[in-house]
């Protein structure tokens, strides 16, 4: 299967996603016009062949060179943190009480996922979690990952956003084997950094790397050695989030590949049915999938 | 209170709409591909002091002369009609037992104008009738306007979109005096035109003109002298739908004036809620409203 392409609705999201980000950004809506006149100029710009992550760099690169600011998701990461540690204990206690704790574990790991405020859809997370548990996965590969936990030595976690990182943690820690966690190297939308994991304490049950990116992905010709070592080093990988499946959904070999996401476009649903195989429209928006590659 | 400007939200709007209009006017991804990128060029040049209907006439233009398709909403047109056409008779007979047919047919136009592709939202005209009748409109000035046109000899009436033209006729059938029905000059999304209200029987029971305009609302300064003579003439006007509100809320003085919509976007929700006078958030997007202007 070919690598994912930035579509024309994918220009559409990018420019709704420039105008969310210029407005965290940026007070001055002058400043706020000139991040969207600059948008507009770079879009046609923008290789159709690439993945939406791959191309997003570029877009929020712009953004924080345009506004002087970095980091405009800084104060909204903060609060998904902390919303996040707060119900911690919580469902770590809905989960070891739960019939199959690894998979309650996957479940609230998936739905904390929703927590992404570049997608284009808003989110309560105590809602959510409520009705994860009620949630069944459109795609479920549950009893393959299962199985193929049974003989893993080495698992790498590749993170997505902050606040659902608190539930990586509860997940990873019913997880056999070394993991190690891979996030972003710097700020890309509320994606977490090896800092968040730190403030969350996942450093403590897990080895922790970046990717060497600014992607909301994982596009490994643009990742660290440090990152393709752990890649090399692995037998089974677990994906987590839109960005990821984005950026990895169309690799063939390798060690057992399971993305765990909710979908936030019609676009990557559509994806996803095609590399699950199923006939296109079985996967909607908003669904949430726990489905291995099929090489 | 000032004319409506372009929103930057409005700009993120004007994209989507033109990827919209672009796969209706031409199967070619190419062509739309290219139609994206010229929007994008566009965009930043649209004067922010104008309306946003008033800057969507180039955009609109623009995607004509692309590709080459100076109608891409035309089938849509022609099924909104023939839907609407298929109910008028169950929705005549609702209207004519209810206890206040004139209230019920203001509801009835109201809802109709759900129809309507340049907004963000889907619609469901079977659900929107029955659930129209148990809606009340978030600002509900009815009182005053069966006041007001008790002295009505010249009503005119500013149609807003195909579809829900029929219904406007079911209204324009119980209003007293004359009435003049304005409608688009030439193409613009799926807009009402006079040959629309031919094709729906409505050039029988009123006078149908245009605005002169390919306009999706009423911007005066591009309307004929035949619709400024009307406008001059009128006792009273009934404006329908988003786009005729957008260009013409801030009008001082004058005749009363009637506001008949559904808001599709925060933004004319906003400003709807201004426009009455009310405290800011009053108005949410999706009320139904019937509201006097305030002078």
């Amino acid at each position: 299967m070919k690598p994912m392409r930035t579509e024309l609705d994918c220009l559409v999201c990018l420019y709704r996603q420039a105008l969310n980000t210029a407005r965290l950004a940026t007070n001055s809506t002058k400043l706020q016009r000139r991040i969207l006149s600059e948008t507009a100029a770079l879009l046609p710009r923008l290789a159709p062949g690439l993945s939406p992550p791959e191309n997003s760099i570029r877009l929020y690169r712009l953004i924080a060179r345009l506004s002087g600011n970095p980091d405009p998701y800084a104060e909204l990461k903060k609060a998904g943190n902390e919303h996040a540690l707060r119900l911690r204990d919580r469902v770590k206690e809905l989960i070891s009480t739960a019939h199959d704790p690894l998979y309650t574990a996957i479940l609230f790991a998936i739905a904390g996922n929703i927590i992404d405020h570049g997608a284009p859809r808003d989110f309560d997370l105590d809602q959510t979690i409520d009705e994860c548990l009620r949630r069944t996965p459109a795609i479920n590969d549950y009893a393959q990952l299962k199985e193929d936990l049974k003989g893993a030595k080495n698992i790498l976690y590749l993170g997505d956003n902050c606040g659902e990182l608190v539930f990586d943690g509860l997940l990873i820690e019913l997880l056999p084997g070394m993991v190690t966690l891979a996030l972003k190297e710097k700020p890309i939308i509320n994606d977490a950094l090896p800092a968040d994991a730190k403030l969350c304490g996942l450093d403590k049950i897990c080895r922790v790397i970046s990717n060497g990116t600014d992607c909301p992905g994982t596009p490994l010709n643009l990742c660290s050695e440090e990152f393709k070592a752990a890649m090399a080093e692995t037998d089974l990988i677990i994906s987590k989030g839109q960005g990821n499946f984005e950026t990895l959904s169309h690799l063939s070999g390798g060690p057992p590949l399971y993305f765990l996401l909710t979908t936030k476009c019609p676009i990557v649903a559509q994806r996803a049915g095609e590399a699950a195989g199923t006939a296109a429209g079985i996967v909607n928006n908003g669904d949430t999938l726990l489905m291995r590659a099929r090489f």
